[in-house]
């Protein structure tokens, strides 16, 4: 007998600790029907599946969860890709780049082989070179790939700035721009709360000024360095995040979010994928949202731009040789 | 572009006090891309969808809300019929069957001729028979055509024996079966507690006899007169006991609901449709789960359907006629 | 046995369809364990009591409902009035006030007299006249007693820019201030898309002006009137506004809500109630948010503020008089 | 100020795995304002805190979660101590007692030391002991102190039975009782589906038999050991099984829930703690429901009460000397 009900199905590539956060937070969101989980190590899947499933009963999800292979991406409409070495302590995100393009590169064939047709996500590290490699390993249009670049900076950023000023995050109106790392900038006269201009209001009420702006952005820039000192690794904002971003996709919110997406000179640059704000909806990346830098910003912008491209083109040549 | 997300659609019809109460509680819902609203009066539709969707930005759900027209249906997952008269103070339920029937017929006819394939939910009153009906006119499978039968009876018992016993609803595993009327009744040996005999239960805890339990039913049998001297009609318990059907058929939940189903002699009855515990997932029914009733409990349940089928026979034929 | 676990209570005053909404719409929150309905007719709260309560074995809360009197609110956090005559076709929100001034400070008088020391939330309307009555006559401190203000004018705004810009209204960053009623106003230089310029964006991307904006800004402030005539009273959007400014109290969110708070001089005028930008905590209104106007908007603030203390200065003295 | 709504307050103890994994599913749940992590090791507590909170901005919780020390219980509503050693592959349950007795006195010590007086929950292993010793430590009464007792085990049961017979887990009504451990059993004759009994299903309907579904309890009761093979530990299971836990104690559910609780007798057994179905609400555990077991299942039941007194009694003595 057919299925009725139109169902949906995430599948789930790498069952690291990334992945698995991101995951164990789908059992609280309602509108999945199927999870599957694919890793390298198909026992490290099968065993993530069961204790994942463990919990069904006392969750909100009525979804199945099951450890599978690449053809299950076949009628998946999302796949995400966590896989990838993890940034160890000391090690910067472009150190991982070799290793982690040559995984990617091998996971996005494998899904483009299944005939995947919906939105691929990316997570794996550094983020906006493996989102370009994944780009062009799956052979999807450009909107269709998205990586999760500076979501988890800017939701971070809004936090800090929220518990600073007393004020909810969701009332803190601010972007973290640029590669996610070392890299990114805000562009601080583009920052509110609620309706008012952040600068303005830092001014008049707490005495606060653009230097202590900037010193929750560069406590920002390093929480991730401070997490994976006291606890090896980072994984729930992150697995919160991709949740974010999945809902955004399946409900077509198109919010504003500051994901990895390629560029089409809406900032002056064109050919890859770094961090902007950008309209999310259930075709993926929509419309990227431009505000007008001032020039210290647009500087930012360009060095990290050119950074992950330079990047890319002395590193990965061989990588992406075979592609297209 | 084509969209690459699965959506999911709900039409309804009727925007009475059940239908709205039915589709605002949807607004906490998520997993629902889109809403429509119908109604005879389209200027009550367009109304009801406006005030509706001004709960949006307050809302957990992200949906589309329109009013619309029955070619909405064409690719709705679940069309859901409140249309119809109300139940008016000292009317039975079975006095609105030549109105309703009608109505009934016309909306189910109108739902057919959209192309629609999906799950057809009907809740009008007198709710066996309407769905019946609608079963007739739309043309669809038998198990694609549920009535909201006694989901709101079986509710109504488990939350008034769990005030009186001082345990969790969700622990009270009792159901009413029969006809959503007067001639409906509780197979009492069938009544459990968590896993233990309601029966045992009571009478070792609280030193309550069947007597207490058979008036606690007919509280509940009299909770729509109550409900309707004071307030003119009910709607709040429908309308969360209809969203959790949804959620079973939206979620793939098969779980056990007293829904008005076909029956095909699982209780020694055929060819109309009467409260029974079922399981319900994505295709329908998938399932009538059949207890063995006692020689009381199984004249009651004779006499609800006999009710029935001699309400249809009797008063039906001309609306039917002309159906298949 | 005492309690160990910290309840949260909740009293709702006034079970006409704005408060029945609003505590419909409570069913789907979580962390609230007791819900008291109060009206003047005892049946009505009676009877919406037990119609709520069919949905609880459904819903996601596991409150407690009851139908209750006045002592109620002696240990309640937040008291709801939505008590009130209701708003006519034709009729302004300023014509009610004679009435349901009256109503209100009996309302608040009795709630006073329970020795409530919590939060006092006020939706009659005129709702920022009511809440300043019920202000003067609770005797709580200004920022326990807010009112809904223009919380739903807002949220019609940011739906129907984002219906019309195709962004999710949670990007759409955008206030009505003054009085809940005619004389309210849009600062638009203060709004924004994200965080881009509302002005700049539209005009950029949509080759809309600052007139089209304005038009959406005159449906919305006639949204009530269209929703009046076509199902004669306007409830689900003001039943979810509530719900949101009620779990901001309960989970101290300090989130920015165009709430009807007491001015100090915040924008230049003081000793009444109206609606303005306000951090909304767990102790009330924590702080107002202020923007700088410009010569216009400033203008319309002054006529909003100066219209509804005339009215107040004008008509209400005599029940004013014994206050304090 | 002071703060007019009642907040809830959460101290986790312990923020290993099991820990982490309850605390990262606490932000989608509502209602709660402030969690405290603890944890012997700082850093690694203030580094998950880190983690958490940047996950809030995009999380429905909206609560403070901070690192703390054991002072925070003082106002807390529930302690939840996860602390303790892991099970090892290889390692029993009860081999872990005596390095674990030492922490959880330690730790219920000092949750003493503060004046908390709310509910402790206990979920360190072996659970069943440490509870016990959790309780002689804190000073609370037995109904305050709660072990996780057999409640991921019989979740376990209830998905997999749910899985073999395509029926929603929310219908099957089964315990694993006992010990949380290889001495825990399944009372069959007490097991239904939806109101059926599920011996009498699983015949009629699948031609299945007791032992298939005693081989579906040894699956489970290994489950712990095929996890820990596949993925070093078990952790996402328990974390949603403590928040149903918590859950039930913030809302006041009264849900029936086989939790490790003090015998009174209610099973032929007193003094010590073990599994047994039980009504959990905002006092704790308010009453044990009594199942009338048959000889085989009643020996099954005193011989894993009479282990964990047995290792209690021969391994603790000196432990539990200086207490009372």
């Amino acid at each position: 007998m057919e299925v009725k009900i139109r169902k949906r199905k995430i599948v789930l590539v790498g069952t690291g600790f990334v992945g698995m956060s991101f995951a164990y937070s789908l059992l609280s969101e309602k509108g999945i029907n199927e999870l599957v989980l694919i890793d390298m190590n198909k026992d490290k899947a099968i065993g993530e599946q069961m204790d994942l499933s463990d919990g069904l009963p006392y969750a909100d999800s009525k979804m199945t969860i099951k450890a599978g292979d690449y053809e299950e991406c076949a009628d998946a409409d999302i796949v995400v890709i966590t896989a990838g070495a993890a940034q160890k302590p000391g090690q910067t995100r472009l150190e991982l780049v070799g290793i982690n393009a040559r995984i990617t590169k091998d996971v996005a064939t494998q899904v483009r082989m299944s005939g995947f047709s919906g939105i691929l996500v990316v997570a794996s590290n550094p983020v906006d070179i493996m989102t370009y490699v994944a780009y062009r390993a799956s052979g999807l249009p450009k909107e269709q790939v998205i990586g999760s670049g500076t979501i988890l900076d800017t939701a971070r950023l809004r936090y800090n700035i929220s518990k600073r000023l007393g004020i909810a995050p969701s009332n803190v109106h601010a972007y973290i721009m640029g590669e996610h790392g070392d890299s990114s900038f805000v562009p601080w006269i583009h920052c509110y709360l609620g309706c008012k201009h952040l600068l303005e209001y830092i001014d008049e009420e707490d005495n606060l000024t653009l230097e202590d702006l900037q010193n929750i952005y560069l406590e920002v820039r390093n929480a991730a360095y401070e997490i994976i000192d006291r606890k090896k690794a980072t994984y729930y904002g992150i697995g919160l995040a991709l949740k974010r971003l999945i809902s955004c996709l399946l409900n077509d919110e198109k919010a504003i979010l500051t994901v990895s997406t390629y560029q089409n000179n809406e900032y002056g640059r064109e050919g890859y994928y770094i961090g902007t704000p950008a309209v999310v909806g259930s075709n993926g990346v929509e419309k990227i949202i431009k505000l007008p830098l001032n020039e210290m910003d647009q500087n930012k912008f360009n060095h990290s731009f050119d950074t992950l491209k330079q990047t890319i083109e002395e590193n990965l040549q061989e990588v992406l040789a075979d592609l297209d």
